[in-house]
């Protein structure tokens, strides 16, 4: 089942003295999101009390405030919304509400209702003389309106905790709700002789020992970071594997890429066995790429493999790195000469590291989420037109969604793919012309994601004159990239130098290119033998200043 | 289908004039064996010719006769033995030939017979004044014999190399017999993602192009040797390569175990990026274990894994380290610390290669072929006992039949076992004890194979003295370890020492030691929870001086 983005909103509905209040809150209080009643904020547009509002200027004038109410909300913070009771009434809230979120309609028996609103008096609708016979007319009118909810939950007996459990378990069955109330969010990853599990959560760090127990007690594993985050993430790994079991013994390298050698391989396997990491030990790998990339490396080649886990905290290694079975260091001749496939045993991603981040890091990380969604989910790639501001202010439930999904779109290819042979070159979209520019700007002025922002753009312009995509296609994936902060254009880099790297790759010196491109978003196909020419004019223009576009 | 020994000889029989000694002189040739004529035998033996045998002593004497003949000529080397036409009407005989291998008869009609007969006049059967009915009633005598016969060839109307074909193609399908004719064994092994072969021949290393052609004519890839090896056979290996369209470079490390190491890894690194080798590339492993070994490592971690295929020229490495995909170098604490699984594409055995080997070394690798017919093979165990003398002078077929059926052994347990978690296990027959004596006497001092030797004798009275099997299957054991001149006790070593060493292995410590024992010739079960004491007792008698046993 693919990851739907996280509810907006999730509505509580119902008939009045259903519960809608109190329910409501609890659910937002455990929920630890905002409630919002519609009812008040009807009376805050109108500034005078609903009852006034019918008895003033009719049902249809407060009606007309309850759908401005809706649409005033869901422009708010992500919220628990209680809507008045006719809400559902009208086609166009319902219409707003189910594409915002789970609507949970509270249900409640005549006399249930008639007693619990017999001790107030401000309900304008059943100031009459028979308020039973109008609260039964009232429900079978409006049965077919509470039909169109996700959920109905009963609060005649049902005390609190019921009620509360209840919703919470509808929401948890919802493919939205279920981010709101599921702690983990879990990824499977089917690859080469076993199934692992992406286990992502705001604070899964702190969970790492409950998800990767040892399978002896006191069984010794090395944590393999770097300074930085060693300093920041250290101490809570330790913990948390001490404490189920595991003697944890840190390990770590020097900071930077600079560092994926084979002498920092060489270090680790004499930290390991001075450690007295053996063969039923275990590597976790806490950082980003190069820590995954050099821990992994070690742990599939000490003792002919040990078990491994990928805790990465970068968002480049969470969506990107940490799935897949790719572990290698760099020699000088080329990178990732020296590696393996080796899948790890678990990924935990916690995604509460990512506030640690420079913005620059989180934008560059963007690169290849927006890659993901460009080659493989249009759904993905409209939420991030519309949400990437919550993606960047790291709201936690978009976060989640969009790592989450990034996981399973890796996933996905590389089940297919395990070595690296056929479809996941699929992945590589925007990175041939990413790669060129990136070897011709030199490292410190443009970032790895930064370069392949400027590959999407031009392969994008590639498929375009092709004839393999429309005008529009290649507009939306600039758009995108724009918004989030990414160049697509770089006037200050040196084209021949760019095109003198691209030509370095045998393929193409062969004439015989194969390219990853887009016919629309949300799909992906590789070009055969591309002409070196069509390359090199999108580089050129990638190089060039920007025009109309 | 499981190996069995080379045929002793092949039989030529059939009734007179069917072109005994004709074709099976040919067939002798073409085979490169002897030719022996049973008549021939007998005539020596007699010191007069047959017909007078027959004409003084009568048939029986010369059937006495026969039979002494064929005894002596299965004494000798193995040949193509051309029998007399009525040998196989006594059973004494038909059951010495079988035991021996195939039995060819070849057929022809009673006129054509006649017609052949004709020329001749020293055949005595045949001094009748009717002798077409004479031969009819013969062949219709002997059907019965001839029927034991495995396989008939018409010689009436085909001409010599249809005939000559038609015996070897029979010799093709039979299990003993294919030996003499096919260039190659091949031994499958199913170990991991897929299927790779063992291919042996006494000249493998000349064909190993053919069997390992490039997929792309021009790709590079490196011969990994030393320089013994290297000087012996590296270039008939670049010949062979380079003629299917390799572009092959030698990359030579030092001799020796010390070499072992990732020093010499990162060497090779560097050998194959300045050869130019890339991921369609592959590695040949040209030596023996150290070489397999290290050059092994480097083609699984080189590009994350490029092809790799094994041309073992140690015995050692020919019968067990060649087959299983255990690639390692050591680190200073530990051997084999940093490794892989990975299988190769394919393994080439040079039998011919092992003429060159130092006659300790050979004896070295025997200890492990014992080992293998201790544990999985009763056949191999009982023809070693008859025909070790056969194996030592490296007759061409006895060395094929052994390493092939000793590769054969080992795919049997990786295949069940390829991670080495369970079943592969039984493999470390005799290296509990013989690794804790090599490390206590140091390599100069006992080579692993007579380690593992010793090893083996003291962990089969382990056996004994847990009531899991009885003298005689200790004494064999000893016995054929002995008549290969390997060692079975170490007087020499301290015995205070090897306890140390072996008491170094974690699992002692524990008190929890697993140990692979020998219940019978050719089985082997996994004792769990050996006493330490039971250990330290085999292990003091292994380091005193032999007593009768």
């Amino acid at each position: 089942m693919d990851l739907l983005p996280p509810a907006r909103a999730v509505f509580i509905t119902g008939f009045m003295g259903t519960g809608k209040t109190t329910n409501g809150s609890r659910l937002a209080g455990s929920l630890r999101l905002p409630f919002v009643d519609t009812d008040d904020v009807v009376e805050d547009l109108a500034g005078r009390k609903i009852k006034d509002i019918f008895a003033e200027d009719g049902e249809e004038c407060f009606r007309e405030l309850e759908t401005e109410a809706l649409r005033k909300v869901l422009r708010g913070p992500r919220s628990v919304v209680a809507t008045g009771g006719g809400a559902m009434t009208r086609p166009e809230n319902v219409s707003l509400m189910k594409a915002a979120g789970p609507v949970i309609c509270l249900e409640a028996r005549a006399e249930t209702i008639q007693h619990r609103t017999g001790r107030r008096c401000e309900r304008p609708l059943l100031l009459t003389s028979s308020p039973l016979d109008t609260i039964r007319e009232l429900l079978a009118a409006r049965a077919e309106a509470y039909a169109q909810a996700d959920f109905r939950v009963s609060t005649d007996h049902g005390e609190r905790e019921t009620i509360l459990r209840e919703m919470r378990s509808a929401l948890g069955s919802d493919a939205r709700g279920c981010l709101l109330v599921q702690p983990f969010t879990r990824v499977p990853v089917c690859a080469g002789n076993g199934e692992y599990g992406v286990h992502l959560a705001p604070d899964a760090l702190r969970s790492l020992g409950r998800l990767c127990p040892p399978l002896v007690a006191g069984t010794r594993c090395a944590v393999v970071t770097n300074e930085t985050v060693g300093r920041l993430f250290g101490e809570r790994v330790l913990e948390s594997l001490h404490a189920v079991g595991w003697e944890p013994r840190l390990a770590t390298i020097p900071d930077g890429e600079a560092h994926k050698t084979l002498k920092t391989v060489s270090m680790l396997y004499d930290a390991l066995v001075d450690a007295g990491v053996d063969a039923g030990g275990a590597v976790f790998a806490l950082g980003g790429g190069v820590v995954g990339d050099v821990a992994g490396f070690v742990a599939a080649t000490y003792r002919r493999g040990i078990r491994f886990a990928q805790l990465p905290t970068t968002l480049l290694a969470q969506v990107d790195a940490s799935v897949g079975g790719k572990v290698a260091v760099d020699h000088p001749k080329g990178k990732n000469l020296i590696g393996a496939f080796y899948q790890p045993s678990a990924v935990v991603v916690d995604t509460g590291t990512l506030v640690t981040l420079p913005e620059r890091e989180l934008r560059c990380g963007l690169a290849e989420v927006i890659k993901h969604a460009i080659i493989a989910d249009v759904a993905l790639f409209e939420y991030l037109e519309e949400n990437l501001h919550e993606f960047v202010a790291l709201d936690c439930l978009a976060v989640r969604y969009v790592v989450a999904r990034n996981c399973q779109i890796k996933a996905h290819f590389v089940e297919q793919d395990p070595f690296d042979r056929g479809v996941r070159a699929a992945l590589n979209y925007g990175h041939t012309i990413g790669h060129a520019l990136e070897r011709a700007a030199g490292d410190w002025q443009l970032h790895h994601g930064e370069a392949v922002a400027v590959g999407i753009a031009a392969e994008a312009r590639v498929a375009l004159e092709l004839g393999l995509c429309d005008a529009e296609t290649v507009h939306r994936q600039i758009a995108l990239l724009e918004q989030a902060g990414l160049p697509t254009y770089v006037p200050g880099i040196d084209a021949d130098a760019a095109w003198t790297a691209l030509q370095q790759d045998k393929k193409i010196a062969a004439g015989a290119l194969r390219l990853p491109l887009v016919p629309r978003i949300g799909a992906v196909e590789v070009r055969e033998r591309v002409a070196p020419e069509t390359l090199l004019g999108a580089l050129t223009m990638a190089c060039g200043e920007p025009h109309g576009s």
